[in-house]
């Protein structure tokens, strides 16, 4: 009986201090007016805790509509569900993606995040926007196909967002002439295939686990990353250049599925058109995952596949070779 | 100290009203004792809301821990988001999947869901079993890869819980000797392809909507299916037998993943072989991805691929060759 | 100066030389029934010379550079060589376009065709516009894969000239540091096999074959097209729309390699770059051709292959199914 | 009479100022250091013009009726069209090839090429036999697909041509019943990438690269070659046998499509039984060019592609890794 | 010199007991009605023993050496093992085919069969050609590779022999350079792939059931057939003409194989040559394995794989469409 | 009586009189130094006859029914049919493996083979059941994919059988609904290539000749192999470890189709669904066999694929590259 309350009492005590010391830190760096220090908290680890275990770090989601790197997003952080210094929690409206459910992803915030990852289709439209305005002052990276443009991106900067807009990561054809949901579906895992063997997912997990690492550390630093083919492929440490130069064809294909469904999504008027051209922009995209699946055959053939797992504690490791052990990078 | 009680107060003081409204609400639609009249709304009807368009349905996803159909769950029932009829909350923890994150899903009840979803893997692992247990008296339907014994999915349905039982949705390589999260994400992709390409996802979204339906039409009626091969394939209507064929044998090999991976993650214990029998298992999910895409080529070369997206007013429709218009069923 | 007088006195000596040998060898051997009256001959008909055989009508090819439609363009039109009413001389400087072959080029004149037809890639560039100027006055037609812009296209046809603009055809990645005359052959190929199966071949062969038609039936009309995916697959007359929509994706993919190649060309400046943008480049080229002998496979899988073969009377015939005859259109 | 006496004399004065302006230009571009000796110039150099550079080397091809390596044979000598030290000259007569256009080719004369090529299929039939005759006392290569036995071959060679058969570019299926434009351009494609992958390419450039040069030096040694498979695969340089020998089937293949093409062009009577064959032969072809394909796929796989461009002097160039820069020979 | 005198004397004892025993038991078992008139017996029936079922054809094979059909022949004539109308007895010496394995075939007549198939590589060899000497006066088919030459097979009719000369079941690359086990199968099944998918072991398989049905009907009619492509083919009865064709083309590429084949097997000499030449056999033989999956697959594309099953009576059934029941034909 | 027991003395002198005379031609030809005490021979060597060349060794096969081994097993020992060594007798009965087959296989104990192979479907059926207890005494071994259960292969083991199973070689989809002698080839095709490239006939025949090894050597050591995935990859000595994880999955897909055909033949009793288990049954056969030639060509990638041929004298070579020699293990 005692032990059990005494067991309580600890835990108690244990929310207590992470409430406390996050109250602490809360007001460490996040306050922006207040006088911080960042020289104390500045260390040289890369990732997490690894001086300051106390508690783990809590990274929240905004999920808006359907985006293939959104599948894939927070997996990505933890593969293998055993990492112990990271805490998720994805709020998500399924494929809504309006201003209302934009609203609707404040409740995220009585959780507490140290950073929000708001995902969604074309970051410019109202759900997303909104879904920004709310979580302005939390560490916040915006994860979407668009806005590409220069311009657009710097504003989201100024106003304190990091990003990766990824164009490789490209619209369905997202009309009823032609998309059921088991097109949709395909779809997905098309352009996740090539998201994951071109380096997308790989390129978006790296700059969360280092802007995570980052804000534990104390510097928001925040990724602001549009993300070309070349950038993506660079990620995958491809040793075969062939494999690399079809990694990044697959990705431009993946770009081009964009400008062919847009078409069809927005200027074609009549059906035939608008299933030709989406079912042309979903042939591409196909075309584009096989391509992706060469690229890491290649790699296979070389027995050179890059491999960057999570540790336990939330290190990235990395193997080559398929029966070498995976190290600490 | 003060803001702190306050805000304390204020939550409590929004739970509480969340609670009156959707008591209010239960009493209205859902209290079985209540003085309802189900002969008023037992319509023909297979479709959400013909009659009764009052408000838009509440469904809301527990989605825990990885498997593929999770990734797809939500978008399936409004694969162009422009069904009025119906509104989503997801939750989740990512990866995550102990008793914890069971235990944290509660909060979705507070948005008074008319059916709850929880997905995960083995369902009867401690995560989604404490999860079930929170959502007991809400209409909540199972989706995950087990338990596939008879007695056990017995028991889910006299505890009152609908289930769809994917074996054809398999265990991933789970192991850090083998998965990295670009590797986690291809398998992904493959086994959603086999899922949306077989009938996997058309399945479960078909029993969604059907069980949506019966809800707002007041009866309960959830599916209790354990979703083979066979099952899935009968889904897509192919035209084709032998893109049958090949359908019912992609999701064999699905199953085949299974096997060989559980004994990656539960029963290997040397480097060597647990990144050669994860490895196989990864090849066979490509494998079947790849046969999956001919079955679905072979509709493609009769140009009679079923399809069935959603009107705006939530009802499935249909079309088969690409030109022409999609028709209520 | 005075030199340069004298070239010119030789040069138009030269040419009426020509023209009046032409005039003889066209009485002794074309006409054997003599006085016939050019004038009247406006005729109806799409074909040459149903009605009237006085002799065989002139094209003249100007082939500068390297661009795929070039390599069929010709054989195109008399495909089996057993055409009766078409006579054809090509003049070309393999791969040179510079300003001097453009100039080079006047000895086609001598020859006295009736339409000229001047393929090269970026029709803007200087070989290709000195050329236009010297063939000035005769039906030309542009065969190119650029200027694409409207202005420049309209710019074209105010001088008179037709054009067929094919941005479906792309530019090599012409750079040393990549391309060798097998890499060169090897992009051909792809680019030939793209524009053979998904129209591009067709719809020049077409254009040709009509505008020789209206020449001889005395109006010059000339096409003036902007190849796009679409308009070369309308060509194809595909019964499968599966097949149709891979040919616009694949033509898609091929608009695609020309952004990658051009910043390969002219761009990037370091090696690594350009091996890379340059093979992936060719790359989508690749799989381009792929997901194009993709689309006639569908069509064979339908027994539904269009062929629109010439008769010895240069009539375009017809086929569909692979055992049927050809019959006049 | 007279107008013919005054034709050649303009002709021969044309001639002259040619030869004058050509003198100058060469005096004041590539020559700065001024006085060279002509005579010495029997060099061992391999390449044109490494010690005289005087003018650019002249090289002429008759190009008659359809081979596939005809589309490629003089873009694949100056693949990115910056050699300075080669000119070229091209004259054909589409895809006609009887006495007429052999004799047409005449006209070639008046250039003064160093070089002829004569290209063609069957070098026996009476369009390129004509051509021959013509250009008999310049340096002249033929290159064709036939005729293969050896006694035809040698009497070419004791005519004084150089020749280069090419079994491996075999004859198409020519029947109105099958072939259409596109269907032929689909045929070349198809042959152009087993050429080109498999080594046919390479070997003819190379041949005529050499030739070029010996002739510069001032040796006509021509090549008088039977590219059989295996002599073509060696030119590749393959480094993975298995390359290598797909390289070697693939051509065998390409042989074995002469042999169907043969009997559906001159033996078969009967549509169906035409038809049939033609598509036989063009599906071997076609399953060639996959091999082919594999064939540079496994040199992929090592990085080990063989690539041979010209330098800007003329001089080829090899390099093997992707990303390493060519170096001279 | 005795014990030779011995060894003769008591071979032909035994044959003699064995005769006299067959003789025996022919009488015990097989007419258990008496005295029959096999003159009578003249029936319409195509397949065996429709208006008789006296007894079960007793058909014997004499497998020497390998060739692929030989994998298959027996199998093919009772493929799910269920006819009750035959009885088969085969002898081989596995891969040994001299004069010594010729010779101890005799022991099969022992057995008394009505009907001996002898399958070996080239029948022209000493024990073959040794072993059909044994059977002459039985009815015996010949099945093999060669020879080809007509002269020679008419040979074989004359001495009474049946034969189906298969040059499309091709000399595997026999070499110890190159061949092992593995390689060998991997051989084997490529060309099975090949006869049965285009048609050669229902060629086979048809006309051995159709010799039965003559011989059991009392008339020994033997096929005398050059199984070309062509042959081959028409017996698979495709629907779809490509498939038909792509057939064809795998069988001319298995004929393909046999040159390249013979050329490592027989006339190269050095290693290097000969492990070449056997791979490029090899590669050609993997690639007829593909076109003729190719073939099927579009068979299947259109649901109109013919298949042609045996009936329990040993009838020959059909059926065309995959859900359709087998019908006599 | 007599004239049994005549035979019976007939059969013995026979047998003396070649044992004779093998000793005789083993003394002249084989044993240049004259004698030797064949008593003593228990020797180290793994191949037979490294001492002792009296003989040939023999071995016999009863083939009962088919499985893919079967068509293989004899062929894998001698490949190339050179061995001196090694004397085969094979005895089948095409199809049938009743009761009556497993008697008649009696016939090859006449014949003294030194080892005895039984292979056949499911070795616990009444045929190879009966056929086993013919040859008991005599070293034999089980080959079949049955039975596969421990308890009933130690039995197999406890009555002095060596045995290997394997459940990769799968049941046929044997129902006249599905299955025609071509279907029957190409499974047997399909799975005859993953048995070969995934290491199955190489398992096969490596214990094969080590049991004749072990026999000759005075040793009956015979194997007890459960051939599961593993064991046979393990065998192909795979250098690329991707190579080897694709053999793994493609023979756990062959198992797969064990389950699926079994289905198909003993469970399902309706036409529709026996006609789809069963295609679909083969087609992840041939899903498998593609696997498995993936396999293969990421070996050919790296030039390292396993070969190992057999030398004349019996002994295993092993080669790796492909224009390396073979050399003696």
């Amino acid at each position: 009986m005692i032990c059990i309350l005494l067991a309580f009492c600890l835990h108690f005590s244990c929310i207590f201090l992470a409430f406390f010391f996050s109250l602490l830190s809360g007001i460490a760096f996040k306050s922006p007016t207040g006088n911080r220090h960042p020289v104390n908290h500045k260390t040289q680890s890369f990732y997490l805790f690894s001086t300051l275990k106390l508690r783990m770090f809590k990274i929240g989601f905004v999920k808006l509509g359907n985006i293939a790197t959104s599948t894939a997003i927070d997996l990505a952080l933890d593969e293998i569900a055993e990492r112990t210094d990271i805490e998720f929690k994805i709020v998500s409206f399924g494929p809504k993606m309006t201003k209302k459910e934009g609203e609707a992803s404040a409740e995220l915030k009585a959780w507490g995040p140290q950073l929000v990852v708001i995902s969604s289709p074309n970051a410019a439209t109202a759900g997303p926007t909104t879904a920004r305005e709310i979580f302005k002052g939390i560490p916040t990276i915006v994860i979407s196909d668009g806005p590409t443009k220069k311009e657009a991106r710097d504003a989201l900067a100024q106003e304190g967002f990091g990003y990766i807009i990824l164009p490789v990561d490209p619209l369905i054809g997202a009309k009823r002439e032609f998309l059921d949901p088991a097109e949709m579906a395909l779809f997905n895992s098309d352009a996740l295939k090539v998201l994951a063997a071109c380096g997308g997912i790989r390129l978006v997990q790296e700059e969360l686990d280092r802007a995570m690492t980052a804000i534990a550390a104390g510097e928001a630093k925040l990724p602001t990353i549009l993300a070309t083919p070349e950038k993506c492929a660079e990620r995958m440490n491809f040793q075969n250049p062939y494999a690399r130069a079809k990694a990044i064809g697959a990705l431009y294909m993946a770009q081009t599925v964009a400008t062919i469904d847009a078409a069809a999504c927005f200027r074609l008027k009549e059906l035939e058109q608008i299933a030709l051209a989406a079912a042309a922009g979903h042939e591409v995209m196909r075309a584009a995952g096989r391509l992706a699946d060469e690229s890491r055959e290649l790699e296979k053939a070389g027995d050179s596949v890059s491999r960057k797992p999570h540790a336990r504690t939330g290190e990235l490791m990395k193997k080559t070779k398929l029966l070498e052990k995976p190290e600490k990078i």
